[in-house]
């Protein structure tokens, strides 16, 4: 990969408006691009990857202004995911996640803390990597004196590898009670395994992280005052939040299938022999299956940024989240889910129709696209997405916040 | 149906924000639906339909202020055809031609024409019809004098039995020019024929008009100055408009379909008396149904209203519209026309199987909806849409401003 | 309709094999078609189209040589079904509803009842109605001396009022043993009402019945010796083999729809204006659509065939027949049942994109192909079928025989 | 892979019915699939699964009895490929083209050639490549004295590497006559590439071949008497029959992909911790997806039986196939391999929505189905295959046949 860092970044260290930053994520996206599928096939660790990310700013696009950030809100930063997205679906999902993470403080933790934490952020360029699995309860929380201490072991951690810091996360020993803590990575007793080793996303180090007594002060456990959790409505944001990180992540992957593929028709499909036209462009089917899978994309995206802005009422008034407000909107992000993987496993396996026999060449590695999208909309089953929409409809109930809704 | 108007459109004669509107259209819509499936079956001339959305105003929605109008925009003209639709498509139609015909007169007239024309038409709550199909080239426009005489015969007229005025359209003899005038709908040798009797969209007396010699001054030809027509590219912006109405009719068909199904299953249909649950509302395949339909329709609704935000910006400087961006605009019509002709048919066919056999009955008239949308998503051969998007996609060729694209 | 039986039928009363079948019911079919849409709108009586089914034989298809019967086999019962539901669908599901009632003494009754059933039904050309609806429990027989007497109200009743005689059910008071009795439809008692009015299967005459103390001899009792009933497997093939009918009666209409747009594409349909082609038959989407069916279509009738083989396996040695057996047959006509209502509701769904505007007209009647699918295709929720289907491939599960599965 | 043939192969050297050789074709399947995942991921030459075809006897099957052949016909050819290819899509079309290839000389050869060819390969159990692709007009034919010599190059040549014998294609010099001939894979001047590296079917050995003056006697040129082609429609029966076994190697590939993935649910799969179900075979949506997958593939597996069947009463009498039979049965050919396509895109798409995440560990490999499909089905673009099919429906119009209709 290109590690020298396209020269604009020079000169306007981070871009002031969203057009900027979308542009900018577009510059990313194009260094990205270059050997897109021959760095999917080697699968190695994705340092210079995040460097570019760091390098080009990206990664403080939600930052505070007065500490280097972008100072934006989530509707640019899923934009900014779907552009990453559809050079490379890993560091896409790697960029998306870090939003998550660096804006967890936010969600979870008090003023004081999310405002240290966003600052220092912003200054250093983190990186964000979260050890946060919460399908099992594998990793307990003890207390030492004024420390945490974390013990266990999580499966599915993305970023940790490649991160400055890690997002753990545990339940204290004896209680149900949650504490998210953000750690430096190279913190004592935190080992990242290089065991991700799936079809698809394959350079987001998603591997297994154990935890063997990873130390860190009660003070940073995320929204405790005097040990007790500070809860309120705006804590569970989470889940939506990171649920449309996803929906973009699949939409970039989505839209990069479309455009590799038209690229390709383009330039290197060959016309049927037995079909009467000289050019690929101009066989029906052909023009037939872009214009199906680009008028359902464009629907799909026109859904992200609806649901993204609704979502962005919510962040900016956080005290005033209601129950209702909360899950009206995770419906909302349920629906535009199941409406983006559907559509993304679609376009992603249906762009071979339309470039042809060669295009599946391993060295193009067009697979990759459907593979990426395959294997990550497995995260939480779809069908219960189209259950929390479909209930919403039929009865008026909203879904009870889990890690999953 | 109900022919007394709601009181509240006494206070407030039209309302004053998009909200306002909405609301005003959903008041209609209830006075509608009480009613909707039998007037349907009856298919008499919506004579008292029509009397409802001049009482409520909806009819001066786009007209200027300072004449009573409601000096709105098209989203704001679009959200209300949806919502009339939701409750009787035909009437959605008839309201959302009459926009169009309403607006020809800025599409395609001079600045002294439709200011004249818009501050009559909202002073005297005019209804517009149209005897415009410019398939066919049947209507001959001869010049007498200082009048111009249109003789010939449209099919597929819509609205014009029930209009106050009407737009007619010609070709004027021995030339390619079509002209367009609008007309009182009782002029002398105007006839509407009673003759449409299709499956679908039954009230919107869009059946065969002739015209036997009508006469209308030179002066009210649009957009001719001195007898010569004045071309520019917002004029071709009639059919991208008007396709943004079908796209809007055919979501809030389907929007009513699954309404009014929702309320069935909730309150009428039977669980399964093999299935283990007690109510038609917990059978997981029925509320997955909702959701995977309510999804895909919140995703078309998202593309229409982004569209349409597109199209205002056009509308908002019409001499500053460019060939390129008019082409792009009406792609990105055909887009959402795609799909919402997708969407509407499969929510309005599937409907049934989660209300169950019972909603087949006559007297539900639930296959109103199916019959509709399936009528008038013949109006131009969606494939062709789909060809625009594709050949957009593919060669960066936008499509030929025709009577269809 | 016309009413004189074509003359060949007068020189061989009856086919002799398999083919003679499937072409005598498309000559009923050709007179059904000369006016399908015009007698579906007038929802009349069928009488005269019953008679027809008698004058051709058809109703004698599966009955005992000696006795004037055909003496073939449920995959030619079948076939014939969906050879006349191509051209009509009410009078295709009052033939196939027929077949089972008549063949329900074999199922159901011992063999001195069926033999004797069965040959007064062939000499006499007998068409069967059925008051049997098992979903509701509304039926009470009672004894009364060597009698019994059915006494209730059954809905969705198909044929009675143009049937000779009616097979009865009902539950003997106190038990929970369900009765078949075969009676004449014009016993005292018996009142067949007026009262289907759906949108689909118009002609299919699924009223309201109300037995008002019904009479007939215990005897009569299907199945019963010395009024205890005989249960075997093969007495629970009656809801397989029904559901069969269902599943050609379905592909019959579908192929029905199919052939009369393709006629309509290729005589009336239009070429688009701005399409290049001058014919319609010639415009690839056109091609490509009917491609599409025709190839799903094919794929449903090939299944139907095959499971329609499997159960006359099960039908040639009937107590032969084991509960693995029936009820992995059950799960194979479950499937197929999937799979024909799908593409049922796609073709005649679809037929008006490739017929075009026009093609909506009333007086066309193309809709009621869509109607008669979508009416009957709820009979019970297919997501069961499926179920079926799912539950067998996992666990290897079996259905339970109920009256649906 | 276990290099040991099962010894029942020892007691019976080849089955002697249909029923025999599904089962010895399972057996074989069990073998491969001990480790395809892995094989797949290997890509080594397979020579180890061919001599697994030979010891089996499988690659038999077609020739004739007195020469130690099996005698069978097509329809269970296709069978077994299809059982093959559920364990491993690349053996399955090795084997399936190996049919096709050893069939050739029957299908273009005159009586005396064909006799020979199979008697000899029946006997020494010869597996036959091919080095044919027609799409590129790319080797030459010259005359030397009684020999011919094949010099140029073919890309896309099947089993070549692991073959005895290879058919070669090429012009004649100076003609548009093709010629095929048989040669021993060894010959001098026939060189394998080791270049096939694409994303499925990827033990298929579909590199490129280069004939550098490969040189066979004029006498061993497929169909030619004096040097003169002797044409019959029978020739041409060559596409539909090899599309065929293309059919059979989706749907083989998509029955193992359903089964794999059935088997991973039903042992490894997790119910969703918020679904209230305890095991994953008791998930609504997860039986459900099974069933309506299963419903769709037994649909398409009727059909490609009944078309078998079709095709076999063509190769019943080879003189008799007229024009007319050879296009209507290249359509159902057409239609089969339109349908099939799609449910084993669909189905190795979505056995991962029921399968779950873990699924995607890459050590199991069930992406392997996917890819598999993809790729082979763009072998000629199935859009081909629909509008052969819709011309026929519409216009009664059969293909002209091709190298692919």
């Amino acid at each position: 990969m290109a590690t020298v860092a396209p020269s604009a970044w020079q000169t306007e260290p981070v871009p002031s408006d969203p057009r900027g930053w979308v542009d900018r994520a577009a510059e990313v996206a194009a260094v990205l691009s270059t050997d897109a599928a021959a760095r999917d096939k080697a699968g190695a660790t994705p340092y210079a990857e995040i460097q570019l990310l760091k390098d080009s700013g990206l990664v403080t696009l939600l930052g505070p202004v007065e500490h280097g950030g972008g100072g934006q809100h989530w509707p640019t930063a899923y934009r900014v995911v779907r552009e990453v997205a559809k050079a490379d679906g890993s560091i896409g999902q790697l960029l998306g996640y870090h939003y998550l993470w660096n804006w967890a403080a936010r969600l979870v933790g008090t003023r004081e803390q999310w405002e240290l934490v966003e600052a220092e952020a912003a200054r250093d360029r983190w990186f964000f990597g979260g050890a946060v699995n919460p399908r099992d309860n594998d990793v307990v929380v003890t207390e030492d004196g004024d420390d945490l201490v974390f013990t266990g072991r999580k499966s599915f951690s993305t970023g940790s590898k490649v991160s400055d810091v890690t997002v753990l996360e545990g339940v204290l020993e004896g209680t149900q009670t949650h504490v998210f803590a953000i750690v430096p990575s190279g913190s004592e007793g935190l080992t990242f395994h290089d065991d991700w080793d799936n079809i698809g996303q394959r350079l987001t180090e998603s591997g297994t992280v154990t935890l063997d007594g990873v130390r860190t002060p009660w003070a940073s456990a995320a929204g405790f005052v005097d040990r007790v959790f500070q809860p309120r409505v705006y804590n569970t944001l989470n889940v939506p939040t990171i649920q449309l990180v996803f929906v973009n992540l699949y939409l970039g992957i989505a839209a990069g299938a479309l455009e590799t593929a038209a690229t390709y028709t383009r330039t290197r499909s060959r016309s049927w022999l037995h079909g009467g036209y000289d050019r690929a462009v101009d066989e029906p089917y052909v023009i037939d299956v872009y214009g199906d899978l680009t008028a359902k994309l464009w629907a799909a995206e026109a859904l992200a940024e609806q649901v993204a802005q609704e979502g962005q009422k919510l962040h900016d008034d956080p005290d005033a989240v209601t129950e209702r407000a909360r899950g009206e909107f995770e419906v909302r992000v349920a629906a535009v889910k199941a409406v983006a993987t559907d559509v993304a496993l679609e376009v992603t396996s249906r762009i071979f129709e339309v470039t042809g026999a060669r295009a599946t060449a391993g060295a193009e590695g067009l697979d990759r696209f459907w593979r990426n999208v395959r294997t990550h909309t497995l995260h939480d089953p779809v069908a219960y997405k189209r259950r929390e929409v479909g209930r919403l409809v039929l009865t008026g109930e909203i879904p009870e916040p889990t890690w999953y809704s």
